[in-house]
């Protein structure tokens, strides 16, 4: 297979009518390889666009990385069964990784027993300590203003974005993916390649709020999360332990806020 | 942290509104770690409930075993980071887990290069060959059928469900989790477990079809994958290739048939 753009059309029957067939895009996906000095570290299925963002979003929100400094060089290869993201990293990160995986690789697998990895994936969060400020009406507005920068959902009805909300600014930055964590990786490493500092502003999902997504705004230093549905419980949690201020279900012009809304402000935004 | 039950209520402050503060009750969400003989072989997050179900499809699912009859004793610990689910596999089946993990795992990570892990993310499919029938009368309201056996979505608007539809009885098992991969799993772990043969019915779910939950049901035997939203092309295409009915956009008494048509029927179904 070549690698696909990121929409497919095809045929589809439709019932009831039988034999009335019409045209379909669809979203592509791909499986992408992030590879680090020779070694690959994951697998993930995601769309085939803005696959350096990805990649770059990923190695950071997994701790791969800490800075794009880190990095020596950086490449994408395409290949017949998907998208390698190749990264070599300089000599120290390079060592310091090694002996993250040479500790989590005993020698049948990963070598952690399962309280070990429990613990691996509820790791501490950073403090997020950022002072932005969101006036009311732009969150509420905020699912709203992404939807009209979501191009590959217009055609296909079936693809996530992330969005990066600038106060007094609107939506700077999107990145769309057939997968909500893909997406927000695309947008993490997409600001972070472009030197936008992540407290800056909020990120907007077209999602539901998973313990992952907190776990990369953490990471990333990002004071704001804002979605079109539901946090888990845990999320939530997450949230409030870090200092994230959790905004969902915001649509139809109205919004929830669950954590630190302290950020949340009357103020009419300042337009740039 | 004591493992939640499956919902959390919590306070919530509107916008606008300002201080009106309702109690709304979310989904939870818990750190799973699947352990065979001792090793961890991946944690995903989870809603708390179905675990030994969840359990048994990912083993099944991800290949660690092929039959029941591989695994000596299996039990679910509970600790205040999570919990596991431990597999004691017979001495063949251990054996074979293990070469496999020592195939994957050199010094420094899991040892693939990022071309034999994209190859391991596309290994090839099962052919799917079980000659069910259902009528479009039965497919057209699938998923209205399964929104009447999701419990925690009624609660929560926030979880995926994945329901087992066998023609001229209905939907005959529901699981439902915060994740659609999880949500199948758990319902292939169940069919299993309970003895029943995934090859005499159709997989209903809430979510879009993407590659995983295609890759599920072939090993699984699944001849016929329906769902509310889109597939991806990529997930089309492993229909395509597996011999598996998909139908998707299925809603509102209306269903778009993918690939094998020939399973979908104009009969009545029989009423046992």
């Amino acid at each position: 297979m070549a690698i696909p753009s990121a929409i497919s059309r095809r045929a589809v029957s439709l019932h009831p009518g039988g034999a009335a067939d019409i045209c379909r895009a669809l979203p592509e996906e791909v499986p992408v390889a992030i590879v680090c000095n020779g070694t690959s570290q994951a697998v993930m299925m995601a769309s085939p666009g803005d696959i350096a963002d990805f990649a770059h979003g990923f190695a950071l929100s997994e701790g791969f990385i800490t800075s794009l400094d880190q990095i020596e060089a950086f490449e994408v290869a395409e290949h017949d069964s998907g998208i390698e993201a190749r990264f070599w990293l300089r000599q120290g990160r390079a060592e310091a990784l090694a002996a993250r995986r040479r500790f989590m690789a005993g020698p049948v697998g990963c070598g952690l027993c399962g309280i070990d990895s429990l613990a691996e994936a509820m790791r501490p969060l950073p403090q997020v300590r950022a002072g932005l400020g969101l006036s009311r009406a732009e969150l509420i507005r905020a699912t709203e203003d992404l939807r009209a920068h979501q191009p590959l959902h217009d055609q296909t009805h079936a693809t996530h974005a992330a969005g990066f909300l600038v106060p007094g600014q609107g939506i700077t930055h999107v990145r769309e993916d057939v997968g909500r964590h893909n997406a927000l990786d695309k947008l993490i490493g997409a600001l972070a390649r472009q030197g936008v500092d992540a407290a800056g502003g909020a990120i907007v999902m077209t999602s539901r709020l998973s313990v992952e997504l907190v776990q990369k705004c953490a990471i990333a230093g990002v004071p704001v999360l804002i979605a079109v549905s539901a946090p888990t419980a845990h999320a939530l949690r997450l949230a409030e332990g870090a200092g994230i201020t959790l905004a969902a279900f915001v649509r139809g012009a109205r919004a929830q806020v669950y954590s630190h809304p302290i950020r949340i402000t009357n103020e009419v935004p300042h337009v740039a």
